[in-house]
Parts: C-alpha cells; sequence; structure tokens
C-alpha cells in the first residue's frame, strides 16, 4: 500500500471525473425549456465558444514563444530538462480545458436552471448547483490527476541510482513546476481576458440601456444583453475555473517542493527513508489533494434545500452546510493522513535558528492555522461586503449626499477591509512557520485549497444563476421564475465575495512557499533588503499591481465606451428595436468585446511575465528576490482593496432595491442616493471583476516565473566575510574569517585574520560578494 | 576657519530669519485695502489662530505623554541621554512655530494680494510671492537653526575625551533625533489635521452652496466660504509648513548619522582626522543646507513679471526662473563644499561588498542623481496632472459618460502615475548608492531638499493667492481683480502638485536613510524577508499607509457631512441670508471644522506612532526593518496614487472652466460632463489634501521612531554559524564556523569543523540566533 500511495490520488482524481461526467450528463437530462429559451441559450453558448476560441488561438502563440524560451533555459543549464517544455503546453492546455468544462456546463446549465425554476426553487438549486459541481470537479480532477500522472513520468526519468534522491528529485519538481507554470500563465490571460470581456459588455449594456433608455437589465431589446450574458461565463466562470485550476496546481507544487527540502533536511549522516519510497512528505500534499476531492463530493450531497418559499438565509445555508462538512472531513483524513505519511519527529531547517526537531503533529497545527485564517479572512470580508452590514450602510447613508461621497466612502470601506486581512494573514504566515517552517505555510496553503473542488461549486453556481435570470428575463418568463432566480443570484453574489477572500489569501500564503522554493533553489542565502538593489527591486515590485490594476481599468473603461457607441448606434439606426419589432444586432456587440478582451489582455500579461525575466536576469537572484516580495505585499494590499470595495459597492446598490432607510426615511430604487450608489456599483465592477481578482494570479506567477528562472540565476561563485563583535563595553575581539571559491575548494589557505577593535563598538557585519557566473 | 565651519550655517540661517523679518514687515506695510477686506481677513485669521491653539493644547498633552516615554528609553539605555527629551519638546515648538509663521504671513498677504491686484498683476505676484517667502525662510531658517546649535551644545555635553569619537558622535546624533522626532510629530497631526479641516470646509461648502444653492465659490452668502478659507491656511499653509520643516531636518539629521557612520569606515588603524574638527562628512550636510538658504534668497529676487497682461505660463516661468537659479547655485555650491570638506578618497563599508574606495567626487554626483531625479519626477508629475496634457484630457473625455467613468479614469490615471515615479525613485535608490553607498543617498535627498525655502515659497504663493481670490470675492471686488488672482491661483494648483511630487521623492529617499541609520543603531546584520517574522512584518507595514489614507478619507467624509447638515439649517433658519440682508454665522463652521479635525487627528497619529513601537519591543529589531520597509513601499505608491489622481481630477473640472472639446464638441461649465468632473474632483479633494500629503510623513515618522527605540531593540548576543558550498558540480567543502559569545570573548575555543557535503548540492546557508538581552 504504502509504496503504491501515488496512486490513490490518482484514482481519486479519476472519481471526481468520473462524477462529473455523471453530474453533467443529468443536467443535460434536464428540460431546456422553451425553444426562445434554447435559442438564448445557444447564443450564449456559441458567443462564449467564439470568444474561448479566438482567445486559444491567440494563446497559442504565446505558447509557442513560451515553449522556446523554455527550451532556452534547458539548454542554458544543466538541472532544467527539455521536458519542462511539454510540462507547460500541459498545462496551459489543461487549464484551458478546465475553463472550457466549466464555461460548457454554465452555458447548459443556465436555461435548464430557468426551467427548473418554473417548478420549484429546490429544483433550480439542484440544477445550478449541479452545474458548479461540473466544474469544481473537473478542474479540481484535472489538477490533481495531471499533477499526479506527469509526477510519476518525471521520477521513471530523473530518478537515477547515480545521484543523490534531494537533487533527482529537484529537477523532477523543476520540471512539474512547468506544469504548474503553464497553467497559471494561462489562467492569468483568462482572467484578464474573461474579466474585461464581461466588464466591459456589462458597463455598455448598462450605461445605454438601464440609464439612457431606461429598460430593465437583461431586456431582449438591448443589442448588449448577449454580450453581458456571454461575459458572465468567459469572465465568472472559464476565468474563475482556469485561475482556480492554477492556484490549486501551484500550490500543491510548493508543498511538494517543500517536501523535498524537508527530506534534504532529514538527510544528515543517513538518506532519509520511508515506506512511501522515501517520499512522504513529498506526496503527502497530492493524498490530500485527492482526499479533499473525495470530501467534496460527499459535501455536493448535502447541498439541497427543501422548502419552495426559503430565502436567501435558507440557501446560503444549505452551501455552508455542504462546505463544512467538506472542510472537516479533509481535515480529519489530514489528522490521519499526517501521521501515516511524516515520520513521527522530523528534522528541519529553520532560516536563521538551524536545525529544530519539529514533531509530525505540528504540520497539522500549520495546516488548521491555514483553514482557521481562511475562514477568519472570509468572515472578516462578509463583514466588509454584506448587505445589511455597517460597511455597506455607510456607504448607502453616504449616497444619500451624492456620488462623491459614496465613492469616498467605498474607497474607504476597501482601504479599511485591508486592516484584519492582513493582519490574520501575517498571523497565519507567522504561525504556520512557527509550527512547522515553510512546509508548514506550504501545507496551510494546501488545506485551504484541498476542497476546491467544493469551494469551486459554490462560486460557479452564482453566474450560472445569474445567467439563468438572463434567460428568464429574455424569454419574457412569469415573474416568479426571475425571484426565483434572484434569490440564487443573490446568494452567488455574497459566495463570490468571500470566495475572493479566500482565493487571496491561499494565494498570499502559497506565494509565500514558491518565495521560500525561490530562495533554495538559487542558494542565496535569503533577501536582504538593506542592500539597495534589493530595496529598489522592491519598490519595483511593488508598483507592478499598481500598474497592473491601472492596465485593466483603463481596458474596461476603453470597451466599455466602444460597446456604448455601438449600443447607441443600434438605438438609432434600426428601427422597430424599442417596440420589439426588430432584432437588435447581438453579434456585432459580442464581437466588440471579444476584441476588445483580446486585444488589451495582452499588456498587463506581458508585464507580469517579462519583469521578472529583466530583473533577475539584470541584477540577479536576491533583487528578484526583493521584486517578488515587492509584487506580493502590494498585491495582497490592491486585492483585498479593490475586491472589497467593488463588492461593498455592489451590495450598497443592491440595498435601494428592498428599500433602506437613511436618515430616518426610506429610499428606494430610482431616487437620487440610489442613482449616487449605481455610480459607485459602476466603479466597482471592474475592481472586483478584472483587476482585483487578478491580482491572485500576478502575484503566484511572478512567483513561479521566478521559480523557473531560479537556476539560471543561481550557482554563484561567493566571497564570504563575516564579523562578530559582542560586547560593546569592553575591549573585545573580531573574528573575521575570509573564504574564497580556491580557498574552499583546495581545502586549504583560508585565511584567518583576528583584531581588536575599540571599546563601545557594537558591529555585526557580514559580507557577501556575488557574482553570476 | 576650517574648525568654526559649525558657524557658517548657523550665520546663514540667522541671515535667513532676517531676510524674512524683512520681507513680513515689508507685506504687513502693504495696504490691507477696504475695511470690508479687512474684516474678512480678520476672520480668516482669527479662525486660523483660533484652530491651531486648540491645536497645540491638544498636542501639548502628546509631547507630555511622549516626553514621558522617551525618558523611560533614555532610562532603560544608557546610550540614549535624557538630553532627548529637551530636544524633542524643541522640535515640537520650532515645528508649531514653522506653521504659525506662515500662517500669520499667509492671512496677512491674502488681503494685502487682493488689493495689489486692483492696480496689477506684477505687484499681486510680488506681494503673494513675499509672503511664501516669508514661509519658506522661515521654515528653513528654524530648521538649520536649531540643528546646528542643538548639534553644538549635544558636542560640548556628550564628546569626551575617554571615549571613541564615534561612539560619543552617536550619541550626540541619537539625541538630535529627539528634535527630529518632535517636529516630525507635530507635523503629522498638523498635516493630518490641517487636511481634514481644509477639506471638511471645502467639500461641505460646496456640496450645499455650489451644488444646492447655486451661489459661486466664496460667495459671502454661505455660512461655511470663512471656514473654507480658513482651512486654506491651516491646511495648505500651516500643515505645509510643519511638514516641509519635519522634512528638511529629518533628511539633514539622516545625513549626519550617514557621515558619521563614515567616519567609523574610515577609521581602521588610526582614527579618521580632517580639518573640521575630524567631522567633515558630518557637517557637510548642516553646510549645504545652510547655503541653500543663501540660494533660495538669491532666486527669490528674480521672481517677478513685467507685464499686466501676462498670463500662467510668464507666471509659472518666473516662478522657474527663481527655482532653477537657487538649485544651480546649491548644486555649484555642493561641488566645491564636497571637495573641501571630505577627503579626497574616502572608505566606505558597502553591504555585502566590504571596504571600497570611493573618491569624494561620487558624492557629488550621488547628489546630481538626486537633484536629477527629483526634476524628473516632477516632471512626470506636471505630466500626469497639468491641464491639456493626455491623462487629463483623457478624464475630460470619461466625464462625458457620466460620473463613474470620470472615477474609473481618474483612479487609472493615478495608478498608472506609479510606473515612471517609482522607476525614477528606483534608479536613484539604486544610483546613489552605488555612486557613494547610503552616504550618497542621503546626499542625494539633502540636495533635493537643499533649497527648500525656495520651494516652499513657491509652494505657498498658491494658497495665499487662493485666499487672496476669496477676499475679493467676498468683498464684491471688481472681476479683474479675482481674473487676476485667479491667475495666481491657477499656477499654484501646478506648483502645489509638483512641490507633492518633490516630497514623496525627498521623503522617500530620506527614509532610506534613516533605514540605513537604523540598521547600524540596532547592529542587525541587515532585513532579511526570508525570514517568516520579517516577512509577515513586512505586510503588516504594507498596511498601515492603507488604512492610515482610509482613516483621513473616512474623517473628510464624516466632518464634510456635519458641515453640509449645518450650512442647510443656516439656509433654512436664519431669514435673509440668502437675500444678503442677514450675516450667517460662520463662527458656528469654523467651529465645527475644528472639532472634527482635532478629533479625527489623533486616530491615525497614534497608529504611525504607536504601531512601530509595539512592532519592535514584541518581535525584535529585524521584523520592526520590515515593518518600516513594508509602509516605506506601501506609502510610496499611495501617496503616488492619490496625489496624482486628485490632482488629475481637479484639472480636469477646470477644463471645462475654459471650455473643452469633447468628441467634436465644446463643453462647457454646468454641462452633465462637468457635473461629472466636479464629482470626481471631490473625491480627489481628499486624496490630494489629506491622505496622500500625509503619506510623506507617515514614511519619515516610522523611521524616526524605529530610530529613537533602536538602541533598546539592538545589543544582541549572537550565535553565528555560516556555511558555504561553492561549487555544486564536484564534491566540495563545507566550512563552518562557530562563534559563541563566551568564545570571542575568552578569544579561544572557536570551534571549527569541516566537513564534506554530497555532491551536487548548491547551499548558502547562515544561522544567527538573536536574543534580546
Amino acid at each position: 500500500m504504502e509504496s503504491n500511495i501515488i496512486f490513490l490520488p490518482i484514482a481519486l482524481a479519476i472519481l471526481g471525473i468520473i462524477f462529473m461526467i455523471v453530474k453533467a450528463n443529468w443536467v443535460k437530462k434536464q428540460s431546456a425549456g422553451s425553444e426562445r429559451m434554447q435559442s438564448i441559450s445557444k447564443s450564449i453558448k456559441e458567443g462564449a465558444l467564439a470568444f474561448l476560441n479566438a482567445e486559444y488561438r491567440l494563446l497559442l502563440i504565446f505558447v509557442v514563444l513560451a515553449s522556446i524560451a523554455l527550451y532556452g533555459v534547458s539548454y542554458a543549464v544543466e538541472s532544467t530538462s527539455w521536458m519542462i517544455i511539454p510540462a507547460f503546453i500541459i498545462g496551459a492546455v489543461f487549464s484551458a480545458l478546465a475553463g472550457n468544462i466549466g464555461m460548457r456546463i454554465a452555458t447548459e446549465a443556465n436555461a435548464r436552471t430557468a426551467e427548473a425554476a418554473k417548478t420549484s426553487l429546490p429544483k433550480a438549486l439542484k440544477v445550478s448547483f449541479s452545474g458548479g459541481t461540473v466544474m469544481g470537479l473537473g478542474v479540481a480532477g484535472l489538477a490533481v490527476l495531471g499533477l499526479s500522472l506527469l509526477f510519476l513520468l518525471f521520477l521513471s526519468q530523473f530518478i537515477t541510482d547515480t545521484g543523490t534522491f534531494y537533487t533527482d528529485m529537484t529537477i523532477v519538481l523543476e520540471t512539474l513546476a512547468g506544469f504548474s507554470l503553464g497553467a497559471e500563465s494561462i489562467a492569468l490571460f483568462a482572467r484578464v481576458g474573461g474579466g474585461i470581456y464581461t466588464k466591459a459588455a456589462d458597463v455598455g449594456a448598462d450605461l445605454v440601456g438601464k440609464v439612457e433608455a431606461g429598460i430593465p437589465e437583461d431586456d431582449p431589446r438591448n443589442p448588449a444583453t448577449i454580450a453581458d450574458n456571454v461575459g458572465d461565463n468567459v469572465g465568472d466562470v472559464a476565468g474563475m475555473g482556469a485561475d482556480l485550476f492554477g492556484s490549486y496546481v501551484a500550490t500543491v507544487l510548493a508543498a511538494m517542493v517543500l517536501g523535498n527540502y524537508l527530506i534534504r533536511d532529514m538527510s544528515g549522516d543517513t538518506p532519509f527513508t520511508d515506506a512511501f519510497n522515501n517520499m512522504g512528505p513529498i506526496l503527502l500534499p497530492l493524498v490530500i489533494a485527492g482526499v479533499g476531492i473525495l470530501a467534496s463530493i460527499i459535501g455536493t450531497f448535502l447541498v439541497s434545500i427543501k422548502s419552495n418559499d426559503a430565502k436567501e438565509s435558507k440557501v446560503q445555508a444549505a452551501l455552508d452546510r455542504g462546505n463544512w462538512v467538506a472542510i472537516f472531513l479533509t481535515l480529519i483524513a489530514s489528522w490521519f493522513l499526517i501521521e501515516w505519511m511524516l515520520p513521527q519527529t522530523m528534522q528541519m531547517q529553520f532560516f536563521g535558528e538551524g536545525i529544530k526537531e519539529i514533531p509530525s503533529i505540528n504540520v497539522f497545527w500549520a495546516a488548521v492555522i491555514g483553514l482557521a485564517v481562511g475562514a477568519l479572512i472570509s468572515v472578516v470580508t462578509a463583514h466588509y461586503t454584506s448587505l445589511g452590514k455597517k460597511p455597506v450602510l455607510n456607504i448607502v447613508k453616504n449616497s444619500s449626499t451624492g456620488a462623491a461621497t459614496n465613492i469616498i466612502a467605498g474607497l474607504a470601506v476597501g482601504m479599511k477591509s485591508t486592516f484584519l486581512s492582513v493582519l490574520l494573514f501575517a498571523a497565519a504566515i507567522y504561525g504556520s512557520y512557527e509550527f512547522a517552517g515553510f512546509y508548514g505555510v506550504a501545507l496551510a496553503a494546501s488545506a485551504m485549497m484541498a476542497t476546491t473542488a467544493m469551494q469551486l461549486a459554490i462560486d460557479a453556481f452564482g453566474p450560472i444563476a445569474d445567467n439563468a435570470g438572463g434567460v428568464a428575463e429574455m424569454s419574457e418568463l412569469p415573474n416568479e421564475v426571475r425571484e426565483r432566480t434572484d434569490i440564487l443570484d443573490s446568494v452567488g453574489n455574497t459566495t463570490a465575495a468571500v470566495g475572493k477572500g479566500f482565493a487571496i489569501a491561499s494565494a498570499a500564503l502559497t506565494a509565500l512557499a514558491l518565495f521560500a522554493a525561490y530562495v533554495t533553489f538559487t542558494g542565496i542565502d535569503g533577501i536582504n533588503i538593506f542592500k539597495a538593489d534589493v530595496l529598489a527591486a522592491l519598490f519595483v515590485g511593488g508598483m507592478i499591481p499598481v500598474i497592473f490594476s491601472a492596465l485593466a481599468m483603463e481596458s474596461v473603461g476603453k470597451a466599455a465606451m466602444e460597446m456604448v457607441q455601438e449600443v447607441r448606434r443600434q438605438f438609432k439606426e434600426i428601427p422597430g428595436i424599442m417596440e420589439g419589432t426588430a432584432t437588435p444586432e447581438y453579434a456585432k456587440c459580442v464581437d466588440i468585446s471579444t476584441k476588445a478582451a483580446l486585444r488589451e489582455m495582452i499588456l498587463p500579461g506581458l508585464i507580469t511575465i517579462i519583469s521578472p525575466i529583466i530583473v533577475g536576469l539584470i541584477f540577479g537572484a536576491e533583487p528578484l528576490g526583493g521584486y517578488m516580495a515587492g509584487v506580493c505585499v502590494s498585491g495582497v494590499m490592491w486585492a483585498i482593496f479593490q475586491n472589497n470595495a467593488g463588492g461593498a459597492w455592489d451590495n450598497a446598490k443592491k440595498s435601494f432595491e428592498a428599500g433602506v432607510e437613511i436618515n430616518g426615511q426610506m429610499t428606494y430604487k430610482g431616487s437620487d442616493a440610489h442613482k449616487a450608489a449605481v455610480t459607485g456599483d459602476t466603479v466597482g465592477d471592474p475592481f472586483k471583476d478584472t483587476s482585483g481578482p487578478s491580482m491572485n494570479i500576478l502575484i503566484k506567477l511572478t512567483c513561479l516565473v521566478g521559480l523557473v528562472i531560479a537556476p539560471i540565476l543561481g550557482n554563484h561563485s561567493s566571497d564570504i566575510e563575516v564579523g562578530v563583535i559582542l560586547d560593546k563595553n569592553e575591549s573585545t575581539i573580531v573574528q573575521k574569517e575570509m573564504v574564497n571559491k580556491e580557498d574552499v575548494s583546495e581545502n586549504e589557505n583560508s585565511t584567518t585574520s583576528i583584531y581588536e577593535i575599540k571599546k563601545n563598538e557594537e558591529v555585526v557585519f557580514q559580507n557577501k560578494k556575488e557574482q553570476n557566473r
């Protein structure tokens, strides 16, 4: 059993995929409703597929160019195999596939959810959540399957009898990093492209349709309405699918790399051995991921409601039930797995503190910290973005004095929400590290991500319900149908915001684990920001998320303007469009969004990928480390700020739909305060759906690029000079040690000089001259 | 001559103060106009004085509490003298005095500028710029005088014959840091309090007056109009004066501290000696500052125009002429001073690279880099915020589709402006460090700040002109008067934005120099973000500027709402107010702003001061270093973002006043697009006048607090363990050196062991266990 443990995640991944196929078939068997509904659903599907295909064509060019670059890396660096190229391509294809599966099922499930909503709310939830489940299991199944199979393949290729296990394994994992790099690169483009698409269509449709023409959302007379619904699928579904696929893979990979370091630390005089082919710590994250799939499947069975009169809270409770059961099952399983797969006591290298003895249970506590912090960050996020809570009510109140005060209040809410989130996050870093070093940090992130399948099922059901509402509106179904889908949609908004809090927390922890892996890969002795070049790079890195967000927001603005012009043109030039006697040219709007999204996603994507390469190649490994830290710190801040400000504005606007009390007066939709709130929501749209969620990928991709080019930057020759003066009030001695490359390899000639330093000084200095070879 | 060089800056500072008094008397001798003008001017002055007095009373409590805390520090730490307390108090008093001088002259100059504008534009410029000059020279003179005299005093106290010069000087400079800490603390409260005051009054006055009642700006019927004009004086004048006083002192201090390190580096076998009492490198920054005052005085003579029909560009050119002449004179003088005061070749400790030989001319090049980068950042800032440039025009264009797109465009402009600014700034760090280490970085900042007197004269003339316009409007002077003051005001807006770019660049470089001083003070061997606690602190530090900005913005929002209620009440309850037959209750509005500003400034101020103390005391010196770096990186980003977004929104709104072409159509004031632009401007107000400019002080104060508590955190005992493996492809040797405290002090027993590590590994590790004693 133990030596074949790698087949367990493979089996569980296949189980997940089989369950996914069963669910998908069940969804497809449901009635898709009237011909009109089917035709609308078909238009959305075609538009979405057209975009994805165009996107894939463009990304093909990127994949080819990146493959050539990777070939250069593998050519230049001995320890990088050419196999990183197929790994990269497979990662890219799997990521695209994950988005595609989600998008296809979502476009099947939308009309069927609307049709089911004719019967009852429980039925509608079942259909929409089944759609989400298909996507969640598709993403998780593909991720675990791809990682496991490639890992097996590379094991057979690179583990030799002549080399040390640690070094061979480093090559295995570095090659596997190609898979993650491919996944994350595609995720970035998919997230940014999809985000621009969906918000351009949304803002464009709203500005002319709702505001200028005064027709309701999703009205079939609005030429941009199909594009708007396509956007939900390519942005919120396909983009998110690729995003979480990338996150999941990166997290597991980082934990595996750190598992390898753990094995190195434990290989003192004798090599590390265990029953799991001597690689228990490396396999553990994969196995936990596999078990997470099983736990998620079990959790999905608990997501159902009975009453047709259920409100948002009941639906939310059903989702929470499934989620928490999946989490607890994973946690319990993790306890057993950790006890089973790790040695009782481990020797772990703590930076600056030497080797420590760590009981394996500490790894479990690190995982618990990960889950606890993830849950608490979700609570904080919910507080700052939920209907009826103080922050949202404050925005509502500030809407009564106009758009300006609404905007100021919303910005302030987003900024304030960083406070607790960052403190929690810092506690997670600190706590999980204290328990089990960077391996603990990586396991904390893995624990957060283990139930990705369930998390994604919950996230993806929202856009499906949103789309179902669109189909219902466009097909002019009875009001009660729309009311039911609105309940699901509203719950979906909350789960979306909470999911984003979770995503940024796990992304940041993953980035940290990747960062640790990077430092060890390059062989530098830390990232010292007291060096001017490292500090300069820290500033440059801190600027990247800001400029990335700016570009993404501008792109949305630009694309939305084009959409506005086109919709205005159609209203003016197509007679009978407002009376409903003529059909608008939906395809033209779809086309505008598609072209704009593809055009605008390129620059931010390239900045993300190329900047770390430039910094690394010109300034070296340590400045690149500073750059990575800058991207992470600033990226986390801007992600939380943008996601939560956007979420809060959205719900402040929604508050007016049910009516809200401002200064003792009930205020409703259509009031001046509501109009101010709509302005805030429009500003928040690109925040929360384009630039904000891209920050996760930006952070992880930056660290992954660093990791892949790390071997080029490493291999420094060193001149080390160390001096210590320990007591400041008496005349003491400095011990100075010069170590030159030649000295060491010849094992002689090391020059040691001792000299006296004057009283009262207290200096600890260390010089290390590094030259790239 | 050489040995009495310290008296040169003292003499120049006194010269500056004499010139200031002459100028102030000249201004006061000008006619203050009609009785109505004088009465308005008096109301503004009284309101401003009332606020400042209330502020000082509140800050007195803070000063007392902080003094007690400092007493604790000086009690606990041997190397900190109790004299840090009077230094702190003098710093606080001088800072308040600097703001007070500026505020008094500004409230004298406003009516006189309006009166002068009756005659001609050149006369109006002369009066308003003279007012600015008084403030500039007051700030610079007090700063140089205070620093020099205290330095002299502490020299006489602490330089002994028994101790080493370096250690004694460390105590001198650490005590002098108290002066800077006092100045910067008061600056923070003055900036935040003034910023909240001015924007609460401004937003409140505009929202009800301009938007609801439809009366022009500064209309005497608006009850908030006096408060609005008071705000210009307490925020833009007194707040800015205290701010720049603090910056100036901190910059010179940081350079002096690093000069002391330079002397230590040059004291190898024999102590460093030179003709300047062996402290040339320490005195150089003081002397350059003194010379900068002289250069600024010369520069002020060049600021004048001849033609009464001059437009903005002519006025701008006159200011630029004076500014550039002052800068070039300072630069030329610096060349001579550096050649004279520094040894031809210096031994400088480069972190990680050991001692390098640096020719003194390199210090000059570092100063040139500082000035060049400062100038370039001003150009970048001007590009992003000036009328008629692409970014502002883009916001204008986006105003045509409503407030939401205006806001998105403005946010994007602010975010995009970080790109070049940060790259330039990183280049400044990198370049000045490469030339002359951290001493070079400090001198680059000193060079930027040397012409503070001139810079501040240019900055302060803006609000005076703005106020003059207010007096003209309220006194119902002829239109041409307002037109002339408007020209000055408009130029003032540009110089304000550019001044902010300069301020953040110099603040960041100063922070860096303080950071370097901190690391050396504490005796840690760098700030390694690969340690989990340091990285966690980096994140927490990165969050502080965000939460600070959020609190400041919320405060403005809250205070503005109170103002709105009060103005609405007066319009409703005082009969005849709109017809001009009844006088509004100005004092009530002044009171609201005053109370709100004082109440709201406390929390952000305390967070700034207390957070680094908590981080340092609980987690130690290195995490506090990470925290400081986080504050700097994030603070620079948010400062640039907020200042430039605010400036761009302001000018986008102004564009409509002259009329602007959107999509081929001329659009003017009163259009829907203009209304959207007003919304953007209102959002931008707290950005650019409250939270944005506070970031400078936040950054510097954080580093200063760190510096002052550094001795408590330092004095670690160390276990150092170093290992190097240099060649990964062959079997190599690890050199391992254990140094324990006992070993060193006994000068024996140091254990050295060499052992073999397996092939293909490449590790450089270093362990250092630190325990606070």
